[in-house]
């Protein structure tokens, strides 16, 4: 019999500094994401993420996972936002890396070991992260695509004529709406006129709202005119911006109402992201729904399988076919979610063997006797 | 007597790849940075990082270094940017790293370690990298503070209401000016009625040549009116617009020309930057320079003393004043250019000797026989 301790940073949730010159803010890793957003709000600053789970995730949970979400087509990973942490090693020392500068060329920059490794390698206490000021004017519209070519095109264009005020890229298929539409209460189709094979939400923000607003028009006007959309609405107030991205963030509710689901998270070369959902409509036929959402902006793809139950026939014509395919293009088989327990041992479809074998001996050097989140990450 | 190799990676220059939905580029390690900007001007897109060595500088270098510059204001630094490296280790082991994914969350991301660790783990040989679409507007004002705590404000406000346009904030103070002006030909000051204690430049960079111009002038005017700056200009054109950089970028070889220079490249909170200068003046007095500037929107101060020769007299009243004044403020004393061999035994200024201790065994596991780069970085 084994002991297992969980370990809580729950009741570790100071706001320890912020400085309004830098836009820097420290706290204790307890902290939840949605609170900082609300202290934040009030000194006229953002969290650069932002995603589902910030009512309840911890800020120590999003580095450790190195969590991705809806602003990170904007303002980048937290590779590049986090300036510094706080981590408890697996012998009790306390590493102090807990920098807030932007700039700090002594060394190895150690924090990025602990950013995104699910807390096999320590745990993460504090957290430095540098904060974008508030801007006030967000617009977003809601849009419809004939075929994929187009919403890729779309995405070339907005970052050339949104440019600076581009913020989010967001894309789901007609399956994805049709479950949104058929399994959440009160959800409309902002676009009901006719069904269309592939939505696009498009956000801006910026600091100026009548010329955000119309660079926003005149790029919807000149996509509608070049044939990239079909049809599109501007949201005209905070409400309606609201019921746009519900349908966005409504998908993985509506999937885990449709049923049994089976969820992958990839990243993919861009142009070939949707080669695979079409793949995976060949290959399973009636027996299940395949449906492809995500974050077009960033090349992130959420490929979910619906089916009325689990069953070992649909997870046969899945697995590890999925896996090859994204091996195949140079994907990630784990985008913005981490590998865990589940997917520690397919972290080679993603990673070579000399690569992996670096994180083993680094995990051995700082965890020798293996106490830290066991079986995750690494392969056993 | 022993035997030293030195490696050189500029015949590695070839341009491997390039994406234009999602603008990522790979490429070997040799290529020239201004290379590398001029291609992909030609595609629409820039590089994420610009400095004044980019007519000799290699990427592969930049990547090593962790190189900052003149853009990392806006766009964030090489960790942020750098989606990938290919480095060849001290046992010949080539590990592949070359992502091209914006998210990957496969194990521990591996290639943080070779991004500033100036070659002393692996050699890099290869490079991915983001690189944002190219905005056709660029605005550049000049401008006069009464004093630095106008500097500090003026930050805040650009940040604010030049929000995402902003692309670069510098400052000199009017030491620097008065050595810029009298050591390089055909340099001229902008604002020639009378001295001003502190300079500073701001660039614009956005999608829109007239909007971008009335916002740059309408935050120039508020801040004029509310005595935040005392004198300024705005460039008509390119020509004034690189002799207003010219000056920025001039300061290093003014210096140069000046004679004796002791230089250091720290970063401290922006509130207390300038402290530093003046405190260094106090100490030397009469006996040399005290010349301060540098990118004050990333809180990166490059701190010149320039006398007419070298002398141990001037230089005991700088050092370790100017380490011990860093380390308390929790600056660093190297702030973009790295450690190298002069200040691997300064580490400890700004790292913890645990933090020290793990860089060390990290060094040991992946050079054993310590061959990359020795004596540089780590302390001996």
């Amino acid at each position: 019999m084994s002991l297992q301790v969980i370990v809580s940073v729950g009741s570790m949730n100071n706001i320890i500094s912020f400085n309004k010159v830098s836009g820097i803010l420290v706290c204790e890793a307890g902290c939840i994401l949605e609170n900082l957003i609300s202290f934040l709000d009030n000194q006229g600053f953002i969290m650069p993420l932002d995603l589902g789970a910030k009512g309840s995730c911890q800020i120590g949970g999003n580095v450790s996972t190195n969590a991705g979400g809806l602003r990170l087509v904007r303002y980048g990973s937290l590779h590049g936002n986090v300036l510094g942490v706080e981590a408890v090693l697996a012998n009790g020392d306390v590493l102090d890396m807990l920098g807030t500068l932007r700039k700090d060329n002594t060394g190895y920059d150690l924090k990025h070991l602990f950013i995104g490794s699910e807390g096999s390698l320590g745990i993460v206490t504090k957290v430095s992260i540098l904060t974008p000021p508030k801007l006030s004017s967000v617009n977003i519209a809601f849009l419809a695509c004939k075929d994929y070519s187009s919403c890729q095109k779309l995405l070339m264009e907005a970052k050339r004529k949104l440019g600076e005020i581009l913020s989010a890229f967001e894309f789901l298929d007609n399956q994805a709406m049709n479950l949104v539409l058929h399994h959440l209460d009160g959800v409309r189709n902002p676009l009901p006129a006719s069904m269309h094979s592939f939505y696009v939400l498009i956000e801006t923000t910026g600091s100026d709202e009548s010329y955000d607003r119309e660079k926003l028009e005149a790029f919807l006007l000149s996509s509608m005119e070049g044939g990239l959309i079909s049809d599109g609405v501007l949201a005209q107030d905070i409400n309606q911006a609201s019921s746009f991205w519900r349908i966005r963030e409504g998908v993985p509710e509506a999937l885990m109402k449709a049923g049994a689901v089976y969820k992958y998270d990839l990243s993919l070369p861009v142009e070939k992201m949707y080669n695979l959902v079409d793949d995976m409509r060949v290959r399973l036929g009636n027996l299940a729904k395949v449906v492809g959402f995500g974050h077009l902006g960033d090349g992130n793809l959420h490929l979910n399988i619906s089916a009325p139950q689990y069953d070992d026939t649909i997870l046969e014509q899945i697995e590890p076919y999925v896996y090859e395919w994204t091996f195949k293009h140079r994907g990630s088989i784990s985008a913005e979610h981490g590998l865990g327990l589940m997917k520690a041992n397919k972290i080679h479809y993603s990673k070579s063997p000399e690569t992996v074998q670096i994180m083993a001996s680094i995990k051995k050097l700082l965890d020798p006797n293996g106490i830290l989140n066991p079986y995750k990450v690494l392969p056993h």
